[in-house]
C-alpha cells in the first residue's frame, strides 16, 4: 500500500521556507523522500514539491495537514496535498483520431498512468469499440452550435458522477467553453499539434508545410478560455525536409502527439506540475 | 586540383527529365557523382541536383554548357551551374555579439566552410580586432535612420569589389532594406534566435520567457522583404525548463545559432539549397 | 490502384550507371516519380533506389524486366524490383512485452505499414488476446533448449504456407539459430534496447544503470547469426539522469524500442533499405 | 561581489537530513537560494546541492562552517564547501586539434565559464599561437614512453605553482598515468568522441563508420585509471547516415566534442557534479 504523500506550495519567496517545513515534517516523524525546489527571481516567487513516506507518522493525517496548514498560513502559501493512496481519476475526450487515445490506455493499463479512466467521452461515435476493448463506458455527446453548452453541461455531470478530477483531450476537435473550463481550472491539458506559439489555431500541420519549416513539434499545454495560449506543460519536436508532404508530417507528428501529451499526463499525474502567471514549473 | 560541378535544375515537372540529363551528361563524358532529387506533387515542380566529374570530358566546358542550356530551354528549367574551381565569396555582416562571427571564420580556417571571406562590415566597431586577428578587413558602418540607405550602398559597393556572392548575416541587429536585399536575391543567410515563425521580431528569448516554452530554437533562413519570413533553410531546438533565466536562453541559443547558421551556409557553398514558393530544397 | 514499381540496384560503381538506368526506363514509358543514390567511395559500390509510374508503359511488365535484366547484366549490378501492388506479408515474434506489438498492429491498421500481417508467433500465450483483438492468428510454440530447433522449423512453415517475407522480432526474447536466419536473409528485423554497439546482450537498461550513461538508445537491426552485430537499419537515443531508476529507462526505453522499430519496419516496406557490408543504405 | 556558497554533501540515507541542515542554515542567517536533493534507493545514498546567500549571516563563516563540521559528523557525510567568491582555476591539455580549445577560450572570455586558466599545456606546440592569443601562458612539454612520467611530473609542478584545482583534456591524445589521475581525483575532465561504452579507446570515429552506426556521440567523463571508464558527466548524438565519410563524423562530431565538454565543465565549475560508485549526480 502507497505510504507516501506529496506536498506542492508557492508563495512569495522569503528566508526560512524550506527550515520551516523541513522542520515541520521531520517534527511529525514523515520522512523526506523527494524534495525539489524553484525560486522565480524575476517574479519573486517560491515553488517546492515534497515528497515524504508516512509510515512512521508520529502524529495523524490530521494534526499534520493542520500543522501545514499554520505554516502557510504565516508564509501566505497555497499549497496541495496530495496522497498516494488516492489515485486521480481521468476522462478522456476524443473525436475521431484514436493514436493518442489507444496510447493513453495503453499506457494506463501497463501501470506507467496511475490514475483511473472512469469513462471517454466523444462528439463522434467512432471510437465507441476501443473504449468497449478496454471496458471503459464511452459517451456519444455530438456538437452543435445550439446544443454546445447543453452538451458540456452533460459531460460535467458524468464526470462529477464519475469523481473526475482529470480531463484529458487526446485530439478532441471541439473547443471548450469558458464555463466548461473554468469548472476544472489546470485540470483540463490538451495536446496541440505543433510546438506554440507557432501555428496556434487550426491545421498547423498544413500551415507547417506551407511555411516549410524544418522542424514540426507538439505542445501539451492546459487548455485555458485562450485557445493554445494557456500555460505548456510539455513541447517536443521532429525533424521534417522537403520530402515530407501534409501526410508525412501528420504521421511524423502522431509520435510527437502521443508521446508528449502522455509525459503531460503522467506529470500532473505524480502531482510534478505547479502553475502560476501562465507558465508552468514541472519537478521532473 | 576540384574537377568537379554542379548542376541545380529547377522547372514543371514531366515524363524525361531525370533520363535527358543523365543522358546529356554521360554523352559529354562527365561522370555522375552524386544526384539527388525531388518532385513537389502540390507545386507540380522537379528539382534536381547532380555533381559530376569533369576530369574525363570529351568536350570542353563551353559546349557542355551549350547543351545543357539546349535541355534546359526543351524543358522550360531554370539552372545553375557551379564549378568546383571557383570558390564562393562572403561578406560577414556583424553587430556587436561575437559568437557566430569566431564559429564562421573557425569553420573558415579549418577548411569546413569552402569560401574565401575578403571581408567584415558592421554598424559597430567592437568586432574590429577579431577581423584583424583572422586578417580580413573590417569596415564600420554606423547607421543611424537617416543614413542607412547611404551605408548600404557603401557594403555593396565594398561587396562588389570584393567579388561577393554571399551575404551571411551574423546576428547583425539593423533591418536591410528591400532595395539592399533585391541586389541580393536568395543570397543573404540570415539567423533567427527562435524556431519561426514563433517569436518574429524582436526579443525572441524574452518572449520565450515569457510564454514558458520548454524548447527554444534559432532558424536560418535566406533574408527577404518580409522581416523573417524568407525561405527557411535550417532550425534546431534545444530543451529549456522553468529553471532557465532569460540569461540561460541566450546562452543556450548561443550554441544553437552558430550550429544552425553554418550548417546553412555550408550547404549554401555546397549548391544544396533551392528556393521555390518560400521554402526550400535542401539536399543534404 | 497502385501503378508504381521500386528498383533498388546495387554494383560496382563505373561511368554511364545512371544514364543507362534512366534511358531505359523512359524508353519504355516508366516516368521516374523518385530517384536516390548513394556511391560509397570506399568500397567502390554504387547503390540507387528508383521509384517509378508504370500507368503509361509503352511495352509490358515482363519485357521491361527483361530490359532491366539486361543492363544489370553489363553492369555487373544485383537488384529487385518491387511492384506497388504486392503487399509484404508479415510474421510478428513477440514474447511477453505488448508495447512493440501493439504499436505494429495499430500502424498496420492505420495505413502507415503497407503490409499484410497473416501470423504472430511467441514462445508464450501472454499476448493472444492482443492478436484476437486484431484477428489475427496466433501461434503458441513454446521454446526449450531441445525443441528450439523443432518449434523454428514449425515457424518456418507456418510463415511459408502464410507466404510471409519479413519477419519483425518486436521483443522476442530468444535468439534465433544460424539456420533460420539463413531461410530469411536480410528479412528479419531486431529491435534492440541500447543504442549498439554498446550494451550488446542481455538486460541493456540494467547495464546502462550500472554505467550511469546520461542518454539510452534502442537499435533496429537486420538479425544475422552474429548477435546484436547485424546491419543497423535505424537508431535514436532519450535523454536519461541519475534520477531514472531501472524501471525508468525501461519505460522511457518502450517509447524509443517502438518508434525506432516502427521506422525501420517502414523502410524496408517501402523498399528503402539496402545491405552491404553489414551496415545499411537507408534511403528516406 | 559574489556573497553565495555551494554545500556539497553524500551521505547514507536516512532520516532527519534535510531537517537538519535546512534548519542549521537558517539558524546562521544564510538563505537557501536553490536547493536540489537525490536519493539513490538501490545505493542506500543521499546527496544533496544548497546553494546560499551569505549576506546576511549572523555569524561568521568560521563557525558556520564549524556547524556544518558538526552535523555532518553526526550523519556520517562527506561534504564540500564552495566559496562564491573563490573562482577555480583550470588548465587545458590539449594536443593538435583547435575546436574544443577555442570553444572553452571563448567561453571563459564571455564569462560563461566562471574559471580562472592559467595555463595550457601541450604535447605538440601547434595551438601556441591560440593560446598567445588569449594571453595565456602556454607549456610545450612533448611526449615520448620514456619521458612520460617526467613531464607529467613538470605539468603537475607547472599547476600547483598556477593553483590549478581543474584540468581539462580538450582532445589532449596522449594517456595520462595512474599516477597523475591520482593526483586530481575527480578532477580531470575528458571529452571522448563517442557515445560510451561504445566505442571506447582510439579512433571511434573509424569504427562508428565501420559499424553503420546511424549515430554518433560523444562523452564527457572524468578521467580514472581506467581509459574511458570513469563516470560519465554529460553525453549527446548527432544523426549521421550512409551518406557521411569518417570526415563528416569528423567534422560533425566537432560540434558535438564542443558542447558535451563545455557543458560538464560549466557544472563542475557551478558544483553541480557529485561523484559516487562510478557514476555522477549532475544537479542542473
Amino acid at each position: 500500500m502507497d505510504q507516501t504523500a506529496t506536498l506542492l506550495v508557492c508563495c512569495p519567496d522569503r528566508k526560512g521556507l524550506v527550515a520551516a517545513l523541513a522542520q515541520l515534517l521531520y517534527g511529525h516523524g514523515a520522512n523526506i523522500l523527494d524534495a525539489d525546489q524553484h525560486t522565480d527571481p524575476v517574479a519573486g516567487q517560491f515553488f517546492q514539491r515534497i515528497k515524504f513516506d508516512l509510515s512512521e507518522l508520529r502524529t495523524d493525517r490530521t494534526s499534520l495537514e493542520a500543522a501545514i496548514g499554520e505554516v502557510a498560513n504565516r508564509f501566505g502559501m497555497s499549497w496541495r496535498l496530495a496522497d498516494g493512496k488516492q489515485r486521480a481519476r481521468t476522462a478522456i475526450f476524443v473525436s475521431k483520431y484514436d493514436h493518442c487515445l489507444y496510447d493513453l490506455l495503453l499506457r494506463q493499463r501497463s501501470g506507467e498512468l496511475t490514475t483511473d479512466i472512469p469513462l471517454i467521452i466523444s462528439n463522434h461515435d467512432d471510437l465507441e469499440p476501443v473504449a468497449e476493448q478496454f471496458g471503459i463506458a464511452f459517451h456519444h455527446l455530438p456538437i452543435t452550435k445550439e446544443t454546445k453548452r447543453l452538451q458540456e453541461d452533460k459531460a460535467i455531470e458524468l464526470m462529477q458522477a464519475a469523481d473526475v478530477n482529470l480531463v484529458v483531450l487526446a485530439r478532441y476537435m471541439q473547443i471548450l467553453t469558458r464555463d466548461f473550463l473554468r469548472t476544472y481550472p489546470n485540470q483540463v491539458i490538451n495536446i496541440h499539434h505543433s510546438f506554440l506559439p507557432a501555428f496556434m489555431g487550426s491545421k498547423p500541420y498544413h500551415r507547417a508545410y506551407e511555411r516549410g519549416v524544418k522542424l514540426i513539434g507538439a505542445t501539451a499545454h492546459y487548455a485555458t478560455a485562450d485557445l493554445d495560449e494557456g500555460p505548456i506543460i510539455e513541447q517536443d519536436v521532429v525533424r521534417c525536409s522537403h520530402r515530407d508532404s501534409v501526410q508525412d508530417l501528420v504521421r511524423k507528428g502522431r509520435d510527437l502527439e502521443k508521446v508528449v501529451l502522455a509525459r503531460a499526463v503522467r506529470w500532473h499525474l505524480d502531482d510534478r506540475v505547479l502553475v502560476y502567471d501562465n507558465k508552468t514549473v514541472v519537478f521532473n
